[in-house]
């Protein structure tokens, strides 16, 4: 059909520019590529900017958006985003990539990031969050536009929805003319939703203080199967599955398999960090605790503690007080929480490798690196 | 591509069943199509929540959806759901609809009746409205799962997504294998992006209390088409046109040229009845003047008020207090804003009608139809 049906360009000058001279990418160093992933970062943010002025919108309302899709969407690991390029190549066997194929893989990746600036933004509203990456959290910085001295408060719910649009406008610019144009979009689609139903488990899982009835641990994997697998490790990996022109029903089977286990293994360890981790170096300050969060530490204490110690945890799990937090992690330290984490890290690392080990409808590799980034991490 | 890599179905039972033994559907009055397009709902519901057991969503989160999509879907009056039907039937010329065709119209339509939820939910959380439809807002209501009395508060955000997401389902399972499927995609993107947009410029156009630099009727017009006019009255019509096969752009061009200052003229309505309504007839409590909002009303009383009575609209416009409020209508009064609004009413009208009769691209009564249905209203 006719593409100018639509207002914004269809396919972006920039990858015009790298298409119409394409060559094969030189090989380069993991810094190197990660170095190549954040410099994109500003040219998709024009590509969305760009389109705003002809639009009529203000050039405050611009800066705005400027301001906020870089606090928000810029500043984070990367891990997700990094993820299709490094799948690609692995799935991608006996040539190297193109520049193209490498800035299209960086393209989705920043997608993804964006997907998870979008619940982040909203996450931190729903769970009061108070930092997020080492500053305010975005519904709390000051109002970029107001002179009152107005924070963004709840206009953040719109910027939220405003960051998910810009993956459909960066998809549509980059992949229009793809044969899996629709897919990538069917992934979206869907991950979001998977995620949407396991915010509203988690949201829904924290009725009553005092109410352990739901901590256990078929609920826990519920919320982190639904809530962080599918969107940080199955979804990056299946759009580079897509970008290498995998369409087998048991490719992604296979993938799913491995890769929602691996995502509870890095959500538990989440769990882990924010309650021990360091809060300089996970940049965030952990409130598991003091929000009634039913995670991994709480089901496990509740799993390994004496009738006596559980009795304590229920006065004093979910109050907002630094006291109630030290007397949970006292008994944390009672029925010795490292150890039991300890145990389980090694236990569920030995069974991602032998499923990895069992994987021939596809590279290995794929799998091996995502794993080995996760391992043991401190943040 | 193989369509099973995702995990819901395709193509729906329901509409396989319809297209088997497809025939022309019957000339039905107007009564006996809202009958129609309201009795698709329940039908559609299901095709949402009949997947989540098989997820292993727990019961009590498949009713928490079920009673929020009731609840804030249905109920509407439905104009914009029922445009798509009605201006296909004036696009396709010569031969009746068919039942699939019917069908597949009234899904779209209800699929920007989803659209308007997810955007009803969460602007009602930014405005901190009361009503909505009679009843409170989906935020104000009781919380279905918790006993503790508490509300469904934030949470309320997350549901605005799962609403959004809804509408990526049910077009999954009715258009997956249309030609124009991508197309459906990226109008939904695009007109929830221009309509993000203008819920930005309206929230950041009512910054200082007293400061009336920006109520202009520039600024208010640009708030209105974004925020209003493309998915209540393009979107409608575009998805009819895609529908009909049409994919020349002056056709969208045209549409747009007519739809967008009919957009204009009904918000300018909603504004007057937001004032002057029937809170019982309109399902709400107007709240613009307590919310310090640029509406028609205001830019038209700047324009048209003295010095001293925009002194006075300066001291009690977006005061939250009934007697301010009362000031701030007796200045409306005093500068006849009933007469203002029937003379813009009345030009506005011959303006709409002059544009229509130019039209030789499509039939002039996909455009008449809806601009009868809105003239002079009073809900």
């Amino acid at each position: 059909m006719n593409q100018s049906l639509n207002r914004i360009s269809v396919i972006s000058e920039h990858l015009n520019g790298i298409a119409m001279n394409d060559t094969a990418a030189p090989v380069k160093t993991q810094k190197e590529e990660l170095a190549d992933f954040v410099e994109i970062f500003p040219i998709l943010t024009n590509e969305i900017l760009k389109e705003l002025p002809s639009m009529d919108i203000p050039q405050k309302n611009i800066e705005w958006i400027e301001k906020m899709i870089n606090i928000n969407v810029a500043g984070g690991k990367m891990n997700r985003g990094l993820t299709v390029l490094t799948s690609l190549q692995y799935l991608i066997e006996g040539r190297p990539l193109s520049r193209a194929e490498v800035f299209k893989a960086n393209v989705l990746g920043w997608c993804v990031e964006w997907l998870q600036a979008y619940f982040l933004v909203a996450d931190d509203i729903m769970d009061q969050s108070i930092t997020r990456r080492g500053q305010p959290c975005w519904y709390r910085q000051k109002n970029p536009i107001s002179n009152s001295g107005s924070t963004v408060g709840s206009i953040a719910i719109n910027d939220a929805f405003i960051l998910e649009s810009c993956i459909y406008i960066l998809i549509k610019k980059y992949f229009r003319n793809d044969s899996y144009y629709a897919d990538i979009l069917d992934f979206f689609h869907e991950v979001s939703y998977q995620t949407q139903l396991g915010q509203l488990l988690d949201l829904t899982t924290q009725p009553n203080r005092g109410d352990f009835s739901q901590f256990t641990l078929d609920t826990y994997r519920r919320i982190v199967k639904y809530k962080t697998a599918y969107y940080s490790f199955y979804l990056p990996v299946a759009l580079a599955m897509l970008m290498a022109g995998i369409n087998s029903t048991p490719a992604f089977t296979t993938a799913l398999d491995i890769l929602l286990p691996m995502g509870e293994y890095f959500q538990i360890q989440d769990d882990y960090l924010d309650c021990f981790g360091n809060p300089a170096t996970i940049g965030k300050i952990g409130r598991d605790i003091e929000e009634n969060k039913c995670c991994w530490l709480i089901c496990q204490a509740i799993l390994n503690g004496t009738p006596v110690q559980i009795d304590t945890l229920k006065k004093h799990y979910g109050v907002d007080n630094p006291k109630d937090v030290e007397i949970v992690k006292k008994i944390y330290n009672e029925i010795d929480i490292r150890g039991i984490f300890k145990k389980y890290e090694d236990e569920s690392h030995a069974i991602l490798v032998n499923k990895i080990k069992s994987v021939k409808i596809m590279p290995q590799e794929v799998f091996f690196k995502l794993l080995e980034k996760i391992y043991k991490r401190k943040l």
